[in-house]
């Protein structure tokens, strides 16, 4: 048997505060720009199907049972108690929280309490631009308050995040933009925002990313469904040696060419919850070709969930499973010896994020 | 048991007319630019395999028996025995009939009375373009004529397919090509061309898709061997909530992309045939990938099959032998319920179809 | 049993002929671009296992024991009787061998003599043109001693090999460069080259290619981790129907785009050996992923070893199992017929490459 007694979620959001209808729960199950195609919905996905799997047994159900009778047994316990006994049957010890997506979430200390767990905040780049724009008057006090305020959110947080690699026609520039062409992006941007206004422009979010790469804080970067060899391929080269990790998220369909660089360079990680999540009843084969190519020592677990505890539960579950079905396998043919598996088992579920982030709380 | 009582093949074209010699046969047998390799044949690829798995058996033959003898059992029933047998042996119970390819092949009614089936038109937006040419004597007919015969031939036709994406070196842009751009274009393709002369100019082909997208009708798109998600990822998004569904064709070894942008935007589907009978021994293996990331109610069974009724057999039965093996291995493990696994396996096999396609004759 | 009693290595290097350390013989186990990230190690990667599972039994020793004691063993028998014993327990008989690679590596004789196999020498453009430029004193007289060495090359040789295609940010240009650009080229090259200094210029690569590809020598193509749909459609287009034979090496993760190539172009071949030392315990799941697209006469195995004669015998041993799982699994579905599996892995094993290579000396 390959255990692996605690999960450290390297990647996640809150939970949802206020109690959910039909259409909303099923909202946050699609992946999509819009809402369900006529006559289909999203309950109809592998992440529909592994919520019905493995949630209504926490909330005294049986497993599989129609969406309406789990929701109707959710409201009956009320989204408090629904949710402790959803995180704290999903096995996750210690969360890192990307509390940078809008929606009335839970917040770090809460999602600790909550599932009986450990948590620390994980600090999106954008987000904390936005603020910064939100109370600088020029583009000079813009820009010494966005340096101070990425080096002072390094002290309480364990890492930072960023989309700024998502746009999937190009790929990620390898060199900070110069100092006139950030003036003026910001120039451009600060005259046209008003108050609450999201950042979108591919320079200064460039030039986030190398203030975040300087603070030595681990940087995660959503990769969205590009080939991330082709959109991070130029930028880990160029931050190679420079003493950060980049911690490459969401790779899947492309999550053999995200351990293909986790492989090349040493500072960079391959995060693997999501794949499974959206995977479902595949998560073990996703997971299999996802350790082929990655040194074992690069590969952090985490459930990408955002807004509904189920998610946490079905990628911690879905994990484990998976894990533990993938590597007993290879130890039964022969290829893995059991000592070793168990030790990669506890690399991927926990020790690895722990070295990365410095956790030292368990 | 999963079982697929009707089946809807989405895409196929109609079957030779004419006895076939072993290098016909063979022929038909590969995706090249080319004969075999020196030394190799066609008969030595999974859908060779596959062919001498499943069609001898349905002529009398013992399975895996040499092609020269399944040949020679083909001439001695005669073509149209053999056809009626293979396609009879199917299962199929309605054809949507891509009728855009040249050669001596049956045409959608005659399928449907050789195969005891449905079938229905699919028009073929480029060869509909060269026949205006044919009968147009300027740019203002041509392009006059253009509309209107896209529009009528909406009335008769379930849906339109184009090869417009297939250049696979650069993305299919987002926009309609603008009126002088198109006039240009027109002119130029009209002056250069020959009666029966083909359509490949990127500005018209474009013209095309967006005259088609107008019609309401559901739109196939050829994927080639490119990445969808970069191919026709900024044309999903330019085309989403216009109300015309997108049907994304021959994504493997891109299948994975193509499902995820089925999850993404609400009018894109995808297409799982030819992925299975390219890869016959793994079909299995390739439609549980496809399972991964698309929602079951995006995805539309095909055979992809032209010319050779063994091609039409070789989908159908990899398609139903996958899948039951697929979701009654999830069902087995517990993954799935049995009762969602029969519902999902009729959404892909026929319903989804029906639903997209507006078919109700069955 | 699917037997494979010889086997050709259709690409590899020499091993180095110094006893090793611990972290000399860790790094070669590294596909990177640097040393393992703090905390880590390359023996924890698919590599690593597979070295540590198949190689400890030829020297004496259990599966699975730690790197330590096997390297001390290792040493205990100095490194010629090591290599003695695990070339010669690979069962590869015949070796193909770029000695493009510096380092102190043994040549293709003394291979051959090690491992009781035969040998032959597969040229590197690169190296060639270096050696060239060292002898040259003028642009005239180095491109036309270019042009010659290369042919004098080919009557030596069983292939050329390049690594003009691994710049992973753009696609091979099809057409060989003008005249004018290649003196340009060998101009600015030679004027800033010291002796010795390597050849990078992308002008005078693809000038290589069209010498080699005018040899006739089949030509092996590196594809690093880019797709070769991409990087090598539009140059496969233009060399088909030239006579020249063009080897795909190294596609994982890209492996399936690969094989589609081979599918397409009759002169286009896929090599399948170092996806499978790269991703040990899945190697059986990413060969059967080769075996869907790719004829089967298109496929060609190798090891890629490179130093550690560990990486033959991985190659070589993870290949034979793969195979006869993979094979095997098909016949006992009865997918396959078992004289066709047969006849499939002699194929890939080692008939293809010979009749590629012209091999005659077995």
């Amino acid at each position: 048997m390959i255990e692996t007694p605690s999960l450290v979620d390297q990647h996640c959001h809150g939970v949802l505060r206020t109690e959910l209808g039909l259409g909303t729960f099923e909202a946050h199950l699609g992946r999509g720009e819009g809402p369900p195609a006529p006559g289909t919905t999203f309950f109809d996905t592998q992440t529909g199907f592994a919520v019905r799997r493995w949630c209504p047994p926490l909330l005294g159900l049986e497993p599989h049972c129609p969406p309406a009778r789990y929701l109707a047994r959710r409201r009956e316990l009320g989204v408090l108690e629904a949710g402790r006994r959803l995180l704290r049957g999903s096995g996750i010890t210690t969360y890192l929280v990307d509390t940078g997506l809008p929606g009335d979430l839970t917040r770090p200390g809460e999602l600790a309490t909550t599932g009986a767990a450990q948590a620390h905040e994980i600090v999106r780049l954008e987000l904390l631009a936005e603020q910064v724009a939100d109370t600088s008057g020029t583009v000079d006090s813009f820009l010494a308050n966005l340096a101070e305020s990425v080096h002072g959110a390094a002290a309480g947080a364990v890492a930072f995040t960023s989309v700024a690699g998502l746009r999937e026609d190009r790929p990620l520039p390898p060199e900070p933009p110069g100092p006139g062409e950030v003036r003026g992006a910001a120039g451009r941007w600060l005259a046209g925002r008003q108050v609450g206004g999201e950042l979108a422009d591919p320079v200064l979010l460039r030039h986030l990313l190398w203030i975040a790469v300087a603070s030595g804080l681990p940087l995660q970067l959503h990769t969205g469904a590009a080939d991330p060899q082709r959109s991070f391929g130029a930028f880990a080269r160029a931050t190679a040696g420079l003493g950060t990790d980049l911690v490459l998220l969401h790779g899947y369909p492309h999550h053999r060419a995200a351990a293909h660089l986790a492989g090349v360079f040493p500072h960079v990680y391959a995060d693997l919850g999501p794949a499974l999540v959206r995977t479902g009843a595949r998560a073990a084969a996703v997971l299999a070709e996802i350790l082929e190519l990655a040194p074992f020592g690069k590969l952090l677990f985490s459930s990408g969930a955002h807004g509904l505890p189920e998610l946490h539960v079905v990628g911690a579950t879905l994990f484990r499973e998976a894990l533990g079905r993938v590597l007993g396998t290879w130890v039964a043919e022969g290829a893995w010896s059991l000592a070793d598996a168990q030790r990669v088992a506890a690399m991927i579920a926990a020790d690895n994020a722990r070295r990365v982030y410095g956790l030292t709380d368990e």
